[in-house]
C-alpha cells in the first residue's frame, strides 16, 4: 500500500499547459512530494511553482532553469518529437531519475537508433523511461490491447476516437483547424501544422502487443471535417462549410488488420466517444460514452503511471509493458 | 515478436469443461507446443488429448495421471478453492514450470498463509504463478482498474456484470439456480451450492490496485432473480415467478467506495453487458455491449497470459501486476 511508504519525490520538467496540469495533480497526491520544477521560460524561472500554475498559493518550490536535485521521478513534458527531447531524457536518467514523459513519439519509439541510445542510458542508470498520455498512451493503444485479451482469436480491430474539441483549450481548437477554409486546412496540413502526433506510434504499439508484424502500413491520412451547421465555442465560431476539425486515420494490414480513426472537431458533443470494435472470437464492442477528455486524462495517465514505473524493470518501456490504474 | 521464437512448451493440467476449452485454444496457437495433458479421471487417462476434448483427431499427446515432463508453462484448471489446489500448484512450480491457473481464489489470494507458502516456492523455483480468467481476472477487476487510469480523482467505482446465462453451458445454468423456486434457491445458497466464486477477490484486487484499504467490506449478498416471463433455453425451462438466476453483490467502503454487482440469469439477452462507472474527475462510463462470454473468454485469458507470464518477475502475481492482450 503506497499510503504507508514515504512519499516519492517528484520533479515537474516543463511547465506548459500539460506540464502545469500535471503539476497541479501531483500536488494533490499524498504519496507524492513535489521537490522541483523546471522550465526554460525566463518569465517562470525564479517564481514559485504555485504562482506559475495559477494555484493562487505558494507551494515552496521555485522554478529553476535546470534540475538541481535528484528526485525519484521526473515528469517530463517539453515536446512531441523524440529527436528534440532525447538529450533532456538522457540527462534526467543519468541523474538517476525514473522519467515519465508526455513526448508522443516516446510512447512507442520508432527511431531505432534513438531508442537504443535511450535504452543503454536507462539500463546503465538502472532507471525506467516511459512515454504515456491519454492518446497516444491509452485510448487508442493500451486500452484496445487490454480489451483484446478476452479473445480466442482476433481477425481485425477498429479503434475509433471521436473527441469534441469544443471543450478543449483554445490552442487545440486552433490546431485541429477549426474556423479555417478547406484550402487553408490543406495548406496547414502540408506545412505540418495540423497533425495529431502519435497515431503511428499507437498503431505500432498495438501491432507489437498482438504479436503482429504488419505487411503494410498506410500513410496517415489527414482530412478536414466540414461543419454542417454553425458551431460556436468559448474561443471561436465556425460557419457552415468551414472546417470544424480533423479526421486522421492510419491502418496496418497483416495477419490482423488494425485501423485507427481519430476525429477531433468542434461541435462533436452528440457523437463524442472512444470505441474499440474487435472482430474475432468473440466479437467485442466497447464504448466509453462521451470519450475521455484529452488534457486532464493525459495528466492523470502520467501521475498514475508513477507508482508502476518505480516498480518496473529498468529500460525504455511502453504502456504495453506495465499495468496501470488510478492511484 | 513471439512468432520468430521457438514455441513455448505447455501442459494442460485438468481437462474438465474449462480445461478442455483451454486445450482446444492452445492447439490453435503457433507459438505454443502442447506437450502434456493431465487429468485424474480414469476414463481420460491413456487416451489422446484430441479425443478427450472432442477434436475429432489425435494430437499426439496422451493424457496421464501426473505431469511427467517439464514444460515451460502449465495451464492449471482443477478447482476453485486455493486450499484444494495449493499442493498441485507447489508441485508444478517445484518442477520449474510457470503456472497460469483458473483457480478463482488464486486471482487475489486472501489466505495470507497459503499465499506466503506459494510465494516462497515460486521464488525458490524462479517461476511465476498467476490466477486468471474472465471473472475473476478481468471484467470485474483488471479492466475496471485499467479504466480508472484516465482519472485525476476517483470517488467511487461501480462494476456491473450482467451475463446472459441462456448462452452458457447447462451446469452453469443449473448453478445459478435457473428453474428453482425461491425457497429451493435460498436452501441451495445456504448449502453453499449457489455462489459465483471470486467476487471478494475481485473487490480486494481493485482496492489494492487503487491503493485503498477498505474500512469495511460487506458480506456477499446472494439473492434470486425471479423470471417475469417464461424463459426457455437449450437445457431448461423457467416459469414466471421461478428463479432465473443469481444476483450477487459486494461492496468495499473507504476513501474510495467500490461496488461489484453480478447478475447471471437466463433470459438476460436484452440487457447483458459489462459496465464500469467511475465517479471521479472525470466521470467515466464504459460498456461492453452484450458482455463478455464467460467460458470462452476464461480460456482466452489463460492462453493470452502465457507470453506475459514467461516474461514477468518470479512470484505469485495477480492480473494487476501484468499487462495483457490477445496473442
Amino acid at each position: 500500500m503506497t499510503s504507508h511508504r514515504p512519499p516519492l519525490t517528484v520533479a515537474q520538467y516543463g511547465i506548459g499547459p500539460i506540464g502545469a496540469e500535471i503539476a497541479r495533480l501531483l500536488l494533490t497526491k499524498s504519496w507524492v512530494k513535489v521537490v522541483a520544477a523546471v522550465d526554460i521560460d525566463p518569465s517562470k524561472i525564479g517564481k514559485d511553482l504555485g504562482e506559475v500554475i495559477g494555484l493562487g498559493r505558494n507551494v515552496g518550490v521555485t522554478v529553476t532553469s535546470e534540475l538541481e536535485s535528484k528526485p525519484d521521478v521526473v515528469c517530463h513534458s517539453t515536446g512531441s518529437r523524440l529527436r528534440d527531447v532525447a538529450d533532456q531524457l538522457k540527462q534526467l536518467m543519468n541523474r538517476g531519475c525514473h522519467v515519465v514523459s508526455t513526448c508522443e513519439e516516446l510512447s512507442f519509439p520508432l527511431d531505432a537508433e534513438i531508442r537504443e541510445e535511450l535504452m543503454q542510458v536507462a539500463r546503465a542508470a538502472n532507471v525506467t523511461l516511459l512515454g504515456t498520455g491519454v492518446n497516444p498512451g491509452f485510448v487508442m493503444d493500451k486500452l484496445p490491447l487490454t480489451i483484446t485479451s478476452v479473445c480466442q482469436d482476433v481477425k481485425s480491430l477498429e479503434i475509433i476516437r471521436i473527441q469534441n474539441a469544443s471543450t478543449r483549450r483554445e490552442p487545440l481548437q486552433r490546431k485541429v483547424g477549426a474556423g479555417m477554409t478547406a484550402d487553408e486546412f490543406r495548406a496547414a496540413v502540408d506545412a505540418g501544422k495540423i497533425k495529431h502526433m502519435g497515431l503511428r506510434e499507437s498503431l505500432m504499439m498495438v501491432g507489437n502487443g498482438l504479436g503482429v508484424e504488419f505487411d503494410h502500413v498506410t500513410d496517415e491520412a489527414i482530412e478536414p471535417i466540414l461543419a454542417d451547421r454553425e458551431v460556436v465555442t468559448q474561443f471561436l465560431k465556425v460557419a457552415p462549410g468551414q472546417v470544424a476539425g480533423v479526421h486522421q486515420t492510419i491502418e496496418g494490414m497483416g495477419r490482423i488488420n488494425v485501423s485507427l480513426e481519430l476525429r477531433m472537431y468542434v461541435g462533436a458533443e452528440a457523437v463524442a466517444a472512444d470505441r474499440v470494435i474487435v472482430h474475432g472470437v468473440p466479437d467485442v464492442e466497447m464504448e466509453i460514452k462521451g470519450g475521455v477528455h484529452g488534457d486532464r486524462a493525459t495528466a492523470a495517465m502520467v501521475v498514475n503511471a508513477i507508482p508502476r514505473v518505480v516498480q518496473a524493470r529498468p529500460g525504455v518501456l511502453t504502456m504495453d509493458d506495465i499495468s496501470i490504474s488510478f492511484r
